[in-house]
């Protein structure tokens, strides 16, 4: 028996998210069955991210268990030969039994990009939110310093979440311009349901000038839901990859 | 009777091109269908750049006559209402009856887009070409040189071509790098068939070791298709702009 891990990149357009659901394709559904076609086993794979239903990815992680003797780094060829064109592996490799890509130390950088213009860009549509509001960057990046930092953000979290604690901790949040797109990327070890989107809404209401940046410290302080601006739309989401701290972590929390 | 402009933005993935088919959906088709609907007029719109299936525009140009009282610039928002998500009107403007958008200097802009990575990136596959083989960037840009300037392209156009001569004046060629993108852009007043397109074949031999920069003379000498190399895939096309000189132009073969 041995774990391997997956490096998955996906184009969340079609899919009903990361994580199994009773109606709708998934993207963890997808790795089972193509899985269980090249293996003959049974395979449930563990997601590190386990993103919403539109959401893209560019590197999440996938891990699970195989008597396989297929090798550990042969596995992205194999798998890339059945999976749909929007799932990719780009990579694979053995890694400790022990390894469980949710209770281990990672920072992952996530990237909320709008496409901002008078008028709408097809080629740009799947992988950005469109506004024809100007939204003003450097209010924007003011605002977004303030979530840096270790803070309890209840009120950037959806009420649905089952997260035993809503701390987290945020290492940096960029605001930059690229052409037309605006691009928010928060980095940080853990998010909770809907943050980054929470995040990416309440910054669209302080760039459009309906909400001053001091006021993001206010909303923080809150811990409230309502407090925080609309969750920005899934797809101008995408996680842009992840890396893993060599120690284990002791937090049960991390998701 | 007035004539209209449109600046036309697509997403090319799901259409048979730019130029009514007998067989499968057009951009032309389309603008053709919502316009006559929304004007109650059969109306045929003339397009700058009659683009290949699967090749997307930021920014093509279509122009019509029309009798509605629906102003130029409204054409825009009424046409955006009836258009699907893949094509966007971008800008509408009455001009003057004698323009043509074929017959008047111009200059349009194409890129080509290379994805180069070990492994593919699914929410780049629709925008741009996918290859695993590492491409040298200054040896394709030694190549790009001296495509600049007047020559006759005959080495670079499908045998299929129509044009009464295949001399043409390219303004610039730019191969640079955006991530694992590498993006040819290309500038000039007119082009022949699959021209980009083959350009970007050619440069791709070139960067991938396959055929020597200098060899690129060669083959605009020859004026022979089979000197150059393979036609790129259309979705690493997208036609990003034009700019309409003010003078008229004298020469009928600009397409």
């Amino acid at each position: 028996m041995k774990r391997v891990m997956l490096t998955v990149a996906y184009d969340g357009t079609n899919y009903s998210g990361w994580q199994l659901q009773p109606k709708g394709e998934t993207i963890e559904g997808v790795l089972n069955r193509c899985l269980g076609e090249l293996t003959g086993e049974e395979i449930a794979v563990i997601g590190a991210s386990r993103t919403d239903a539109g959401v893209h990815a560019m590197g999440n992680i996938a891990v699970f268990d195989t008597a396989s003797r297929i090798p550990g780094d042969k596995f992205s060829y194999a798998l890339n030969q059945r999976l749909p064109e929007d799932i990719r592996i780009c990579g694979s490799k053995e890694v400790s039994l022990d390894f469980h890509p949710r209770h281990c130390k990672s920072c992952k950088t996530y990237e909320y990009r709008i496409y901002c213009a008078p008028f709408p860009m097809p080629v740009k549509r799947l992988y950005a939110h469109y506004t024809y509001v100007p939204l003003n960057i450097d209010l924007m990046s003011q605002a977004s310093a303030c979530l840096v930092g270790e803070h309890d953000f209840k009120s950037f979290c959806s009420v649905q979440t089952q997260a035993l604690t809503t701390v987290r901790r945020v290492d940096s949040v960029e605001v930059f311009q690229e052409g037309n797109e605006i691009v928010i990327r928060v980095a940080g070890r853990g998010f909770l349901y809907n943050m980054v989107r929470i995040m990416a809404g309440t910054l669209m209401e302080v760039g459009r000038g309906h909400m001053a940046p001091g006021k993001v410290a206010e909303i923080l302080a809150a811990k409230d839901r309502q407090a925080a601006g609309p969750t920005a739309p899934a797809c101008g989401l995408t996680l842009v990859g992840y890396e893993f701290m060599t120690e284990e972590s002791d937090d049960e929390n991390s998701r």
